[in-house]
């Protein structure tokens, strides 16, 4: 037998598929599956997939990688939207989704032990009995892994916080291998580097998430729901912002521009609404409170000029509403029939939200392009779904044009290129500008020193 | 002029001195005030103390120590409990207790941006005007930069998280002299490695931080404070663990045991109220959420075993009721003359907060020590307070003995040796216990690849 010809990349296949057996692929429709998420970048395929079912499969498999000079990068579910699970440079694509056991689940300490491919949904069907739900939602059918990964959040993160502060514990691979657990179950520690949140958003670059431990939330006694339109950005905003300061602990809070509503009134048959600057809006809480955080914000909504206030208490009412919210990719993409959506994702200090949204909106305009904006308002973070014609082959390059501009104003306000998106490929180009060289240098060296052979997710984050 | 004689701290202070005049001090007693904080640790001199005004004083500073190889400490308030301020290896203390200017406070954003010496007191009393608050609440006199530093919490935190979820941005002078800023003031970004949080806790051993940009949050309409007893620490216990999985959104949830309590009546001259196990609670809100959130806790209390619940809504009686929590600390040192205390730190699950207690108070029994417990009930974490006498040369070492027992109780039941107070120089010797040895050298290797010389801080977190 001569080894001679074999690459790095055959010589870890080779020593992993007595192991691994059917786990291990090189199946092209599964390495095409592979190559990008649901995003537009270039798909890039793998030199094998992986199917991993243990930590100590993952540290094996990093073992032999690390030896060989072999590239991995992690696969979730696949819904990256800034090309965070493309093999660029081939390599291994280590597809997690498998690890999905829910392990363990405390309800005296609010947490629970999961596996990486343990979807949001699939958690909260599991605890729905329980009294306890994860509030963390990004809205699509994402692995919490991936969650941890690129620093999700979603729609509840203005009253329980990003996937950063929901996090207690991970258990992650190194990229020799090693296994570590990082931070403590106790709810709080000074206890040395919080290398937790190091590994939170650090989207696969320096080390492979193989457990969670999450903190979970107790199911409020009463949620409701309410929506309430507006004639301008400006005054939404400022309801959100008059909102907050009064301390209101609104669950959610999310803003439609009059496009947007357009196309969710169409889609999902809202009745009674006008196309106009929307805020919608969940209450968490005891009955009575619930009814006094409607009525405090429909208070400071009408000082807003806001109208068309209107309550949704019952589960099914609510369910409505938020279908219509969750669908508005969806009602974006039905507008324009042969057009594929493209989402930006900035997220600036709330003080220059309007500023944001307002520039964004003229930016759209002369763009000639079609883009709806919704945002995680409470957060100061909107996103425009950009509608690119696939027919026009100038069409991206537009699109992308545009995402720039949107991303440069946000900048230049003090905000940042991801609110929660992440940077993986899309957003590299705007790492310096955001952080200066120095901060980004500091970067590096933390990837330098974990992993010093660039094996994880290369080409990620950094442009080299 | 010849220096072949000079050290390198001399040559440091020789460069240095012109430029800062009378700021950079070799006085003894000035050195001394900078030798320890407010521990038992041994006091270690400086060779120099330098009170920096502004990051490019502490960049050149930095720049020249790294030159020459001279090791910084920084210095806040000097209210470590853990030895971080004691310049072990001598070198500069870096006292930054005059960057204490509040440069902008953004009432749109509840943010600000702070220099590191500020003090939360100094702070509050600032905001007050303006319907803010900052709620980290160490209850000492301790600044801002020192918190970050140790990531640091206290009685609110159970509602408003530690220091690590208020921080938004940090300012920091490098190993090197570089200058960088961390994160993004927009509230979440998912924009590279978090800094903020690498930062946050690494107790002066990765950088200085200079600048603070800090969330705030609106002063509540409505607080209210209550008192509760129990015949037992496991139904006080009980009674925040069915609080908290009812959502509850208690401010402050603090237990005393029947020795605290009994320390806390005589010092403080608190009336109608027991040598028991208590809970001290605070409630913020609406006007009638606290009325409700009294009214759930009051119910839950009663069905543990709770009595003597008492209320206090007017801010006088709310305000006696906390002094005599803060006081907690003096009304132990009171009990015994000529004693000293020595703070121990533990934070566990909260289900196995009891057993820890009940350990906690076996081992306290067993050593003869008197050691009042009070804890931040409602994160697991808890303190005991070990008088010590100070005429009795055996009692530190069995103080010490007593600490570890508390400590290697609280990680065999999966938690942490330090919840709030920090590594420094008193928790090194449990982290690769609690760790691990590969979680360790990942830590080691983030320091070595951000301050390869060495020259932040030496000897903390860290054996060697």
């Amino acid at each position: 037998m001569t080894q001679i010809s074999q690459s790095p990349a055959e010589a870890v296949i080779a020593a992993l598929r007595p192991i691994l057996g059917e786990r291990l692929s090189v199946n092209d429709a599964i390495r095409q599956q592979h190559a990008r998420g649901e995003d537009t970048t270039a798909p890039t395929t793998p030199d094998a997939v992986i199917f991993a079912e243990t930590t100590e499969e993952v540290s094996r498999i990093l073992a032999l990688c690390h030896q060989h000079g072999v590239p991995v990068t992690p696969f979730g579910a696949g819904t990256s939207l800034e090309g965070h699970v493309n093999p660029v440079r081939g390599g291994i694509s280590l597809d997690l989704s498998r690890m999905d056991a829910i392990e363990e689940v405390s309800a005296e300490d609010m947490d629970c032990l999961i596996g990486p491919g343990v979807t949001r949904q699939l958690l909260n069907d599991h605890l729905r009995d329980q009294g306890l739900f994860f509030p963390v939602d990004p809205g699509s059918h994402c692995t919490i892994g991936g969650m941890c990964a690129t620093r999700a959040s979603g729609t509840n993160a203005v009253r329980y916080g990003t996937i950063r502060e929901n996090v207690l514990q991970l258990e992650v691979v190194l990229a020799d291998g090693r296994v570590i657990w990082t931070g403590s179950r106790a709810r709080k520690a000074a206890n040395g580097y919080d290398l937790t949140r190091l590994v939170i958003g650090s989207e696969g670059t320096l080390g492979v998430i193989t457990k969670i431990r999450l903190r979970l939330h107790g199911v409020p006694e009463a949620m409701s729901a309410a929506i309430c339109q507006f004639p301008t950005l400006a005054d939404a905003v400022n309801t959100v912002i008059t909102t907050l300061q009064a301390g209101v602990p609104v669950a959610r809070m999310e803003l439609l521009d009059e496009v947007q509503m357009e196309a969710c009134i169409r889609f999902s048959k809202l009745e009674g609404l006008a196309a106009a600057p929307t805020l919608f809006l969940e209450f968490h809480g005891s009955e009575a409170g619930v009814a006094e955080q409607a009525e405090t914000v429909q208070g400071i909504a009408a000082d807003h000029a806001g109208s068309n206030f209107a309550w949704a208490r019952e589960a099914e009412a609510r369910n409505r509403l938020w279908k219509a919210r969750h669908d508005a990719y969806w009602a974006c993409i039905a507008l324009k029939p042969n057009h594929r959506g493209i989402a930006t994702d900035v997220c600036v200090p709330i003080s220059r939200l309007a500023e944001a949204l307002l520039g964004a909106k003229e930016d759209i305009e002369a763009s000639g392009l079609t883009a709806p904006i919704v945002g995680h308002v409470g957060d100061g973070n909107f996103h425009t779904v950009i509608l690119v014609d696939q027919a026009d082959p100038t069409a991206l390059d537009r699109a992308w044009a545009l995402d720039r501009q949107i991303v440069h104003r946000a900048l230049a306000l003090g905000g940042t290129c991801s609110g929660e998106h992440g940077v993986g490929i899309g957003k590299r180009e705007f790492l310096e500008a955001e952080h200066g060289p120095e901060a980004l240098a500091v970067m590096r060296s933390v990837k330098q020193a974990l992993d010093p052979k660039g094996i994880l997710n290369p080409g990620k984050i950094f442009r080299n």
